[in-house]
């Protein structure tokens, strides 16, 4: 194994991602973008969009250099383990690097999101084939972007800091998990801010214009409705991209920092092989996605989701063939090593992996349980329906039901994972887990992100008063986006479980604990504040968009009383104002959050390493088990209220737009929207940002 | 210190709570009950309340003898542990008592409350005062039998088999568990059983006679309003009544357990004092209890609040008191001892009074949190109120976000009496911390059950159209039952979270677990089950609420439709039938829950102990978090409805009944009901029994 070899061809792999991106990008963007009012439109949206971004990086650098800077001096004085210096003030670039290229990855991202909905609807009205070929392709280079920069950023700082110093290579580690830090404030703000941005307007468009103005939320008129298409691309676009970056770098570096764990066990040969395979499996996952993306297409009159279907499955069917062979290429057949969490354990490249088969199969199944609970066509959406005859109470009640009920299995699952993985390959195989369960995070990204493409360029075709039968091939592409997204939303879960868990597992061998013994009430007590901390995380965001959503609305009905014309469609809405609205609510709403999550761990652990080990440990178990609520109650809700839009017959009665029944069904859709696309996801971030924050400080209060 | 003589005593003072408790009954049931009307009401109010009880007690009849076979078979072959032995199958018989006590409780509480509502309503007919004392006399009859068949049942099990045995002292404290078994079993039906009963009947009576009929809730046309009354008793009383006799003698066996640890510690003299310790707390605040009752009273025009305070807050401070010298005089001033999860450790009698005012505190603090975030007055409501002039879905929104945030100062309270109480005595700490806070049960449950019974006498005199003035004076104490009602479910909560741990370090010594080490695979899985278990659990509650209030619903329509007259007035509503659908769902929806509490931790269990530590580790903190949440939440909703009613201003426009803004918030109150009072409570059950469960299986497994 030549190690140089390897982390040279690592970055080439996230070269070729981007390259591929590339090549992608300048397609869409040759495509044709429809009519003068269409363009006009998309413009709207696009110059909202990068309204925020502008904003919100502006904020950002403030916060990123602020951080870094912390950082640095934090690490002036350098911290010597077992006689052999370990921290460097370097740890600030890591950071600014991870930082950078997570924006980066979103800015490329949302830039093309917001070209590719256009020229989706374009392509919408000569036929469904072309239409997908653009959404998808839209949502590739926002996936390749991701792990491209993912790769080439941790590959290049590997690289650098390998030959360029003379640290050792633990310390060239530690000092990389700077990195994952970067990603992890930059995720913070943009699916944190994005979930509010989007839900705001979403929450304020749908009310104000239905309710109050009785104006549908895609129609030119409603104030707010370039300002909700805009929250498509900042949410569901940049903040899904920069949510599954962080579990992507963090999955990776958690690894790293375990694999140094077996160097006293490797020979010359295998030295660095459990350190470097994480990065090697995402490189070649790199690979596997663009063959994969080549598998996804449609004929006129088919159905779209077996496209996306084959890209996805074929992806990580062919992941697991390829890692086998890199595995037993990589790591010896056999070593025993004695690390101080595991103890003294055999190991075999077999069982490494079988933890990547299980992480991969675990995130499939995650997702598949996921949309069983939230998909139009399963008994969960069913029960809720037939309880929205009775009205809005009895549909949340049953949307809770629903919501709760599912946590179930997936908590099995995962619980199954982290046995099964630990069994073949110690702590080393459920962060390796984690790590096979993203290696395909490039189409993964792709699938998710067509979805709101394919939602904007519905509302485009909306707006634009394009003919029934082009709404009706978007309409088909959003469905199947529905559905992936929530696959897509479990897999987001799933992952972030397991890569709190790697980092869990490297904070413990960086921070010297053995054991986190939860019979001690000092750990019991930091296990139930963290336990405590996503409720108190989702309630601010909640707050955040129940006030903005407010301002939102008022807003709308300020436009209807004062601009003469408007709702006949003959003065224009002021759409700046309401996306000025939800930039600032979004920007100013995510700092409280921000700080706490930050600001907690640092505390406890400086107070208590001990009690930051039980701290972890109830952050991510209630976090992922009130994320999979609240994520799957909005779904469900969602497609509750579809499956009755659609015409359902209950007890005799048959239902439709515009019955009771349907009113009370947008009553719970509207109640899921900041559940599933604020609260919920924003619980992703806090379990993985607090675990990294304790990996970063690790040395420090060792 | 006299063992015998303590022995002696403390079953006595059980059966001067008895006494008291018949002398407080006879009295009620010697006031006057009103007009013929009121007479009717009341009668059907307790029949059907007493064929609940029947049905219920029939099922529980071949639930509980199953359960005493199983135990008794199960311990028929004696275990060992260091050469003693620790089992017997007499441990059925413990169970037996328990659940008999419970049950006896429940029905002594639930006749006395079906007495003191109308007796209530006729006394509101002459002034405040009079209808304060029967309404508060009526709950004191439940209280005090709570604390009296608590005390007496486990006084005189351990008289009988310390002295009819020759049995060593940890054989009898282990065959004395059983009671707690006992007492939890009736607990899951009364709670779980009674919640789903009183929320199915409440949820149906509202929407169907409200939103459908236009016929109020209280209104005698409308059919399921016995069934709703009758569950006011059910759920609130009886359940309220099993939920904390539940927690009380939890929490003294729990410390009986961590008790026996410090026989060798001690010499001859003070041998059984720190197993005896609780049981006299107990026995001194019956009668603290009972004195503190004299306090309550109130003035015609004064506040009902005012006396019941005096009351509650009286008999904790003369209890913090008398906890001081009852201390002082058992304990030797200090002692050291080994036990094997604490190690060594310097115990005083001064650390043990110390943690005995930390839970009592912790309690209070608990209650006075829950009434900040529900209460009319204060500024969360108000948000509510405020956000429901957008419509129901922002309501609902507003209410999640009051709900999510009240989590974090309990959890923080919790967490430091949990550190606090361990640096003092140790886990004998927490666990007497636990009996420190239930020692004036007697008084608080009285207070608690005050409410519903002021409830139904509201509604009574509402069915029986007395005069406004009468409906004024019950409308009074009825606000007041709504603040208590919001104390007494944090006290609840707050309650089942120590005495759950109480129970599960009882266990970890009973099972020879030295540590729960999540940092191994296995107990962090077991974490996440266990952390599951409550997100399943509630959702089978509100699945049950949601199924059984539809049937309510439509057979409330049925007989508008099929019965002539009834609208106008002119013919009779069957409430029978509405009864017996509540009755009939309850009973059958609270099978599948009990059985998944009482069988997962007998499966994990027997696969492995240290996983069913952890099991109970997260069903603790994520019960506890998640019943909170559900809890305030629900009361919060319920308020802010009532600060509407009110008539607020809210940015220039007045609110109202029948304003848009106040049908937003009835959906956020029926959302909120089975929140508040099916789901969030049966977690108190969840926890303990699963803690209990895992007790008495502790030898079986050890």
């Amino acid at each position: 194994m030549d190690t140089l070899l390897i982390t040279v061809l690592v970055p080439v792999a996230g070269l070729i991602a981007l390259g591929y991106a590339a090549l992608r990008a300048r397609w869409v963007q040759q495509q044709p973008a429809g009519t003068e009012t269409m363009v006009e439109i998309a413009t709207n949206i696009a110059l909202g969009a990068r309204a925020f971004l502008r904003r919100e990086y502006r904020v950002l650098a403030v916060f990123v250099l602020s951080l870094a800077a912390l950082l640095a001096i934090a690490n002036l004085q350098d911290r010597v383990l077992d006689g052999e210096v370990v921290s460097s003030p370097m740890i600030a670039v890591s950071f600014l690097v991870g930082a950078l290229c997570s924006g980066l990855a979103g800015f490329i991202g949302m830039r093309v999101a917001t070209r590719a909905n256009v020229r989706t609807t374009n392509a919408a009205r000569t036929g469904l084939g072309p239409a997908l070929q653009v959404a998808f392709s839209g949502g590739l280079v926002m996936g390749l972007s991701v792990v491209g920069l993912g790769v080439l950023g941790l590959g290049g700082l590997f690289l650098a800091y390998d030959n360029l110093t003379t640290w050792t290579d633990a310390r060239v580690i530690n000092v990389i998990a700077g990195f994952s830090l970067g990603a992890s404030s930059i995720a913070l703000f943009a699916r944190v801010g994005g979930g509010i941005y989007t839900k705001a307007a979403d929450v304020g468009a749908d009310l104000a214009g239905k309710v109050y103005e009785g104006i549908p939320e895609d129609d030119p008129r409603n104030p707010a409705t370039i300002a909700d298409n805009v929250g498509d691309n900042v949410g569901d676009v940049a903040g899904m991209g920069a949510d599954l970056f962080e579990s992507y770098v963090g999955s990776i570096i958690g690894t790293m920092v375990l694999g140094t764990g077996f160097f006293v066990a490797f020979d010359e040969t295998f030295a660095l092989a459990a350190v470097l395979l994480p990065l090697v499996l995402a490189a070649v996952g790199i690979i596997v996605s663009i063959l994969g993306s080549l598998l996804v297409r449609v004929r006129e009159g088919g159905n779209p989701q077996k496209g996306l279907n084959a890209g996805e499955f074929g992806a990580s069917f062919v992941m697991v063939v390829v890692a086998f062979f890199v595995i037993r290429w990589m790591l010896p057949a056999s070593w025993t090593a004695t690390t101080p969490i595991v103890g003294t354990f055999d190991y075999t490249s077999m069982g490494v992996f079988g933890a990547v088969t299980i992480g991969l199969f675990a995130g499939v199944l995650i997702g598949l349980v996921t949309e069983y609970f939230t998909s139009t066509t399963n008994k969960p959406t069913l029960s809720i329906a037939r309880q929205s005859v009775t009205g809005a109470a009895t549909n949340i009640i049953a949307g809770m039901g629903v919501g709760m009920y599912s946590v179930g299995i997936p908590a099995l699952i995962l619980a199954g994972a982290i046995i099964g993985a630990f069994e073949v390959a110690g702590l080393y195989g459920i962060a390796i887990a984690a790590v096979g369960m993203l290696s395909v995070t490039g189409i993964q990204l792709a699938v998710d992100a067509y979805g709101p493409i394919s939602d904007n360029a519905g509302g485009i075709a909306e707006m634009a008063h394009l003919p029934a039968e082009v709404r009706g091939r978007t309409d088909k592409l959003d469905a199947v986006g529905n559905t992936t997204a929530a696959i897509g939303k479990g897999f987001a879960i799933g992952s972030a479980a397991l890569t709190a868990l790697a980092l869990f597992a490297a904070f413990m061998q960086q921070a010297g604990l053995e054991a986190i013994n939860v019979a001690r009430p000092r750990i019991l007590a930091g296990l139930l504040i963290g336990a405590a901390l996503p409720y108190v995380f989702s309630a601010m965001a909640m707050n955040a968009v129940g006030r903005a959503s407010a301002d939102m609305i008022r807003e709308v009905g300020r436009q209807f009383r004062e601009i003469p014309g408007l709702r006949e469609g003959t003065a224009r809405a002021e759409y700046a104002t309401c996306v000025d609205i939800s930039t600032a609510a979004a920007i100013r709403e995510m700092i409280a959050p921000g700080l706490m999550a930050i600001a907690v761990p640092v505390i406890v652990g400086f107070v208590d390493k001990d009690m930051l080990g039980g701290l972890l440990v109830g952050v991510t178990v209630s976090g992922v088990l009130f994320a999979i609520f609240q994520s799957n109650a909005g779904g469900a809700w969602d497609n509750a209220k579809k499956r009755i839009e659609s015409g359902i017959e209950i007890d005799g009665t048959s239902l439709g737009k515009g019955s009771d029944a349907h009113k009370a069904a947008v009553v719970g859709d509207t109640v899921g929207d900041p559940f599933k696309d604020t609260s919920g996801p924003s619980l992703n971030i806090l379990i993985k940002l607090i675990a990294v924050v304790a990996l970063v400080i690790a040395p420090l209060i060792a």
